[in-house]
């Protein structure tokens, strides 16, 4: 978007633009036929220019459709200009003190006109490497970072405000990934754009390249184990005959954690479990099926580790950017890459489960599992059978080492 | 959007529909005089019809802008429909065999035509209460979470692609509300929607309400740390004076972890401090400056520390959701959440400022701190301490208790 009548300025061409933008020259008093223009981008990606009047100064940054330090070689999409922008209004509105004013945007031209921070501000890069001690540093920093962090996280927004500015905010994708590139990939492995002290530091990059423990670390960093998950795959969200298996209603879906959905399913196995005394009768006493569904936990479980590590086998070479192949590069490494999500991810499902479970016995929705006994005493029994088990699953989750106990301790609890 | 053209269907009106639909008359081999219209939605929130006809048979599926359990009284978008169709698509081309299949989708109408799964299918929790064994089922389903998970994953997806999706989901927010609501909160507090087996489990739900460490788990099932982040929060985005600090250069903002914000200002802190000894000479040591880094890492920390959890304290009867006053209702367990999210706050900042570190001496940009220092050998030396303080830092992590200590282990590997 937004391509039609970008152009790149220079300082004569901004004078122009100055001239017919209300919202800048105003800034400079409308003093614009002596206007000193200066281009400082020293950064890696923009063009800057401090523009200032006899009255008045500011500063105009230009976003250009590659990376400046890199060239043209390099594209980068010049609407980052618009994160920028709106990021500068929203930290600015939460914390004026230390965010400059912007005063105008035009997202056409990519272009922000904002407060010229005039000296003796310098970068702090530059004031630390010539030794100058900033006495009010800490307590600035420290007031931006939780006026920012916290007024726009879900501590004080709600859930509809996050979502909304969390999906405008993945327009800013490809910043998104170069950071991922740059801070979580790169360094890595073997790259073209890494740079070192050379030979000095040969074996010390050659060391991080080989650091199994290190690389583990900035995987759990750099990674989300999310995807498109169903959201309420619960048992009356799949319909079966005894040779076909069929999900269904996934209306809930979104992009979540991965355990919400594997819970879902196996918690709702759980409660089937413990209704079950609630239905047996002379006839039956459900012994046997109460085995078969323990079993058919277990094996849910089994297979699923089974399957989803064997997809991430055969597509390991695949495109997916969580585990770069090129930086989980041996077999050992990726052993451990793969039981480490699969343990997160296996008490992930235990936590989603137990929270399923609850909420079905002490919240809104009910379960015709339970519903069905109609004696309300024998219903009761069941439920809180299955209740106190559950809160000993959320609370103890990470004791489990595997499936096999949570089954036993669903036997042992209930023999 | 798209409420212009909607209108409920009734048996009659779907006929009609069908009879104007060639994606749906088609399924029923265009015998459309003598349709069979049976509505048997059961489900908490639609009407499902099932039409057949003597060659054929479909399922169509209505969202209505409520809840359909509950009524009018309880409004819910009817663009869950779409979410359900996008869902279901992706879903079925992913895992075709356990997804029935969509004839068609029509947004303005929120309906989807699809696959009439046929008798014996059932619903899997009507087998579950009626003792049926499906021996096939944990194959089933497992397959179907391991394909469905595993592809929309970031294990398989480019983060581009992953973003783009994520962005769409997040239009799902009045459900991902819905359930965030029903899931983690309602449950743990008094809701009048909350439904029990009373007076049988009146004290089991109190003592839901009343345990705090249930409450805890349950909070970091449901929260995500995420807020506008600044993205590139490094000593060359800030300008100072001695009373003035100014943030600059969001570019890079999304919705992220708030460690990487917090993590790059103090890694760039710590890289400032390792390279003053390139930066020494006769006149000055740099002795005191590197106390004074230090120092200002400490209270950065601390400062965020206090202000962040004030403004917490300030606001906890606000509007944010990530923990509703009502179930964290007591000072203890606010203290204790907010611990225990500090906690992690602390070793995520730990963990991002150690890739910011590592990332600025083996990968593509470097910086000034080092690169000014022109004896290469000295450069190396400076940069190799920083090097391994930040290897270690990120896999060691979570054994510092406060930053203190993370401030005496530079100084004590330094001096």
């Amino acid at each position: 978007m937004a391509s039609e009548g970008f152009r790149p300025l220079d300082e004569k061409s901004l004078v122009e633009y100055i001239k017919a933008t209300p919202s800048l020259s105003s800034k400079l008093g409308n003093e614009l036929d002596d206007l000193q223009i200066k281009e400082v981008g020293d950064g890696n990606l923009n063009f800057v220019y401090i523009v200032s009047s006899p009255s008045g100064s500011l500063v105009a940054k230009q976003a250009l459709p590659y990376i400046r330090c890199i060239g043209e070689s390099w594209p980068m999409t010049k609407e980052r200009a618009y994160f920028e922008a709106v990021t500068l209004k929203e930290h600015g509105r939460l914390c004026p003190d230390h965010v400059p004013e912007v005063y105008h945007f035009d997202r056409v031209m990519s272009l922000i006109g904002m407060r010229y921070l005039e000296p003796p501000h310098i970068i702090l890069r530059k004031g630390l490497i010539a030794g100058i001690e900033y006495p009010l540093l800490a307590e600035h920093i420290s007031e931006y970072m939780a006026r920012t962090l916290f007024f726009t996280s879900l501590l004080h927004r709600t859930t509809t405000e996050h979502k909304r500015a969390v999906a405008d905010f993945c327009g800013n994708v490809e910043l998104c990934r170069l950071t991922e590139q740059v801070v979580f990939s790169d360094p890595y492995k073997v790259s073209p754009h890494n740079r070192w002290t050379s030979p000095y530091l040969d074996r010390d990059v050659e060391a991080v390249r080989e650091d199994n423990a290190l690389k583990l670390e900035v995987a759990e960093l750099k990674s989300m184990a999310q995807a498109l998950i169903h959201g309420d795959l619960h048992t009356g969200s799949v319909m079966v005959t005894s040779d076909s298996t069929q999900v269904i209603d996934p209306e809930f879906a979104f992009y979540g954690p991965m355990g919400f959905d594997i819970g879902a399913f196996v918690g709702n196995l759980i409660l089937a479990f413990f209704a079950q005394d609630g239905h047996a009768d002379q006839e039956n006493d459900r012994k046997a099926y109460k085995d078969w569904i323990l079993r058919t936990i277990e094996e849910t479980w089994n297979l699923f580790h089974k399957k989803f590590t064997a997809l991430w086998d055969k597509h390991k070479d695949g495109s997916g950017e969580a585990y770069l192949p090129t930086i989980y590069n041996n077999p050992q490494l990726q052993l451990l890459v793969k039981q480490k999500f699969m343990k997160d991810l296996f008490h992930d499902t235990l936590g989603f489960g137990a929270a399923k479970m609850i909420r079905r016995i002490v919240g809104v929705a009910h379960v015709e599992d339970f519903e069905s006994i109609t004696n309300a005493g024998k219903r009761a029994d069941c439920e809180r059978r299955a209740l106190d088990f559950a809160k000993m699953l959320m609370k103890e989750r990470r004791k489990f080492q595997g499936i096999t106990e949570v089954v036993s301790a669903i036997h042992k609890l209930h023999s």
